[in-house]
């Protein structure tokens, strides 16, 4: 659960040895604490032509109080940002000497339908990526390309995830570059998507591509409850499996905060910690072995009265083997727990109406999942079936309002991850654009915003938590 | 250009230092060599439940001369290919450690619906993997997810994503593993594909995934025109940009092979090389910067009275650099070159009728348009770009029977790869399942399969040949 090499490298003199030898030197990453700001600094803003989420975006800037300034690409901006009663300013290229200057750098993209319109695309973030401070954010906004009335404007919103997934590399120092695309008649649904990249709290989700379309008929619906954006879980109810320990741990501790009522669900053996979990956060606890064939049933019937709002998927195992050595046992057990287990459970709270209109569902993939991984055939069959369950049930369960999403965390420092031989520890580390693991919290944070009432636009999506790194497909 | 490393632990004695050292040793792949046989030795059939494709894999077997051998788990296969006329026999897992003993592992997972159905892919792959020869050959097929009638069918095709990409990373040895998704009523459009995905033709293509689509209309076109295995491209005509060096002239030159009339295209500065390369090929050479804004009218003046069957667009340049040290200059050179004179050529030949109908475009992409690449904004983005091009024209063109697909090459030993920093270097040759870099002709015979005229269904399709690389998004 440590890096030592974080924190050494973060040290008066392993900070000094680590620049003489030219080692690496990973930023302490800032994350989300009730206790400070969530949101301040400059924010510069550029577009390219036409930009169609201005006034979106001066809305957003507004609601959480951060200053702008203008790039020569936005010159749009001042005008509607005064309209707005933003403190706002301009850019000055000049300047761009100046370190740290800048908290988040924000592109509206939308407007370009071209590949020959990108040079403000450069001019941007060539005058301003230098001043962006450390842990600064860049998110660039573009038009979900399937989307697009001609293929030379699909073209081009294709290729900003070519550009933001290298600023993300390039950029290093904690910060993190996400791409999100917003459906025309989706603007006003923005909010939570963006105030969780440009917060602390997705401080190692990056090269991330995010799509807000409208949820139901491509607009809010006319009921969209209020909500506080201090505690928008307030007066949910959250069903979170495996959360005794660890990552689910984490997550129920995050949806509390949040305001929800956890249910936390765990196996027979792990009652007490689970019991100590969710009494900490005045939640309750189920002790279920998910797999067995009567759990749907009875979680069903434990959530019957009430129902639930949010479902997060978070058990799983894993029984690593090549597949010559692997039991028939190990296959079956990962792929039953992992995969299987989850969609007798949704069919059970799906079936029966108590997952309740407006739900959400999070289910925990992988990297493995995405990339596949010697060793983990089980475990990364799984996890890839857990992606075909977020992208076959997204459109079936948008009537109901209901989204379906994964995360697919990489390297988490864990109790698992801790156990890993060295060599292979540190690779995991190191091989992304943070330069180190994640915490538990970073994932949590992650479903946190997927089970936000204003996250009705995003679904059938999969968002990795891996600080970029550099294993794919 | 020269794997040193690569070609000494393959010398008798490096073979023993590094066995004794515990380093890497790459397999020397085996490529296609017109003068042995493409196809021989052993196929093992493994299956799940109600398996769809049976026939069409008997009789592309009976075509290629394989001799197969059914795992226990493909109970239908010995009558069905006795029926076909095939040498065929039962594989028994008593001799799993005879090493060697078999060509390549074919599983027909079409009929698996739900979850609860993976436990013959288990046993075919914990019986066969070990027996595997060296460049041993990995084939799954499945229905393509998104056209499952099921969210349940849809979860379990898409989970084989995760195993096959799982046993790519862990066959090794120089195997590949590659997962085809046919789509209902396509099964007679196989044949292309899987002779491709069995063949050293595909030496470094792995952990792919490619989808069989009906071509027009589902179904292969009343017209499809005969052609010979042999010399699949007979009578078709390929322009090629960049062609005079490289990966271009590898692609003018396995067309050729294939019996296509090559036209070559690059820069006046490389016309020497151009012309000595096409004169070789008995094609004809054009000299053209094709960003220039009269390219696209010349080169679809030069073209016009015979028509071109074949588009690939190779051409592309780099000019790296941080974005906040990137030129403006270099920062729009790149895009233009690398996707937006692409978008003008194709116009133009489409716009004129010039590109025939049931012709092939293919593109050249990168890595890096995939995942992004630190000192490559410009790069990755055109590459991205080039993505959308491939995704957003497949539509469009299928009325007329032209598919549009796109390669996507990893590190690939050329002399821009040559000139690299050696650590850096290194990195991308072994940071794949391979181990090592690939060839120019790995990516101008992956070129080939997508130009075949047998391979009308596969189109919107992004191809990575790059070994499979650990890198990606």
């Amino acid at each position: 659960m440590n890096d030592s090499y974080l924190k050494f490298v973060n040290s008066p003199f392993g900070g000094r040895l680590a620049r003489s030898l030219g080692l690496p030197k990973p930023e302490v990453l800032r994350r989300y604490r009730a206790d400070r700001p969530e949101f301040d600094g400059l924010i510069a803003i550029g577009a390219g032509r036409e930009p169609r989420l201005f006034d979106a975006l001066a809305s957003l800037i507004a609601s959480i109080g951060m200053t702008s300034v203008a790039h020569e690409s936005a010159g749009l901006w001042v005008p509607l940002a005064n309209r707005h009663g933003l403190m706002t300013g301009r850019f000055e290229p000049a300047e761009a000497g100046a370190p740290g200057k800048l908290a988040a750098l924000l592109f509206d993209a939308s407007g370009i339908d071209d590949s020959s319109q990108f040079q403000p695309l450069h001019g941007f973030f060539h005058d301003t990526l230098r001043s962006l401070g450390k842990c600064g954010r860049i998110v660039v906004l573009g038009r979900p390309p399937e989307a697009c009335a001609s293929p030379r404007q699909w073209t081009a919103q294709r290729a900003l995830e070519g550009l933001v997934r290298s600023l993300g590399k390039e950029a290093r120092r904690g910060i993190t570059a996400n791409l999100v695309y917003v459906a025309h008649g989706s603007e006003s649904a923005i909010d939570a998507t963006l105030r969780f990249f440009l917060s602390p709290r997705s401080a190692y989700v990056s090269g991330q591509v995010v799509r807000i379309a409208g949820n139901r008929n491509q607009a809010p619906p006319p009921d969209a409850p209020a909500f506080d954006w201090r505690q928008p879980l307030a007066g949910k109810r959250a069903l979170v499996t495996g959360a005794a320990r660890g990552i689910g741990a984490a997550i129920a501790s995050v949806l509390a905060a949040e305001g929800a009522h956890v249910i936390g669900v765990d196996i027979p053996s792990a009652r007490d910690a689970l019991d100590a979990t969710l009494r900490q956060l005045n939640g309750s606890a189920l002790s279920f072995d998910i797999a067995a064939p009567e759990a749907p049933a009875q979680i069903a019937a434990a959530l019957d009265e009430l129902g639930v709002d949010i479902v997060v998927h978070n058990a799983g195992i894993t029984k690593d083997k090549t597949i010559a050595r692997m039991t028939d046992a190990a296959w079956q057990s990962v792929l039953d727990i992992n995969l299987s287990a989850q969609e007798r459970i949704d069919d059970a709270l799906l079936a029966g109406g108590i997952l309740r209109d407006d739900g959400r569902i999070v289910a925990v993939s992988s990297i493995s999942g995405i990339a596949g991984n010697a060793g983990q055939t089980n475990y990364a069959t799984s996890k890839a079936g857990v992606i075909g369950r977020v992208e076959s049930m997204a459109p079936q369960l948008r009537a109901r309002g209901i989204t379906i999403n994964a995360v697919a965390p990489g390297f988490i420092e864990t109790q698992m991850t801790a156990k890993m031989p060295l060599a292979l520890r540190e690779a995991g580390r190191r091989m992304n654009s943070m330069s180190q693991g994640g915490q538990p919290v970073d994932v949590a944070q992650t479903i946190a915003w997927l089970a936000h009432p204003g996250s009705a636009g995003v679904t059938g999506q999969i968002v990795r938590v891996c600080g970029q790194s550099l294993i794919g497909a």
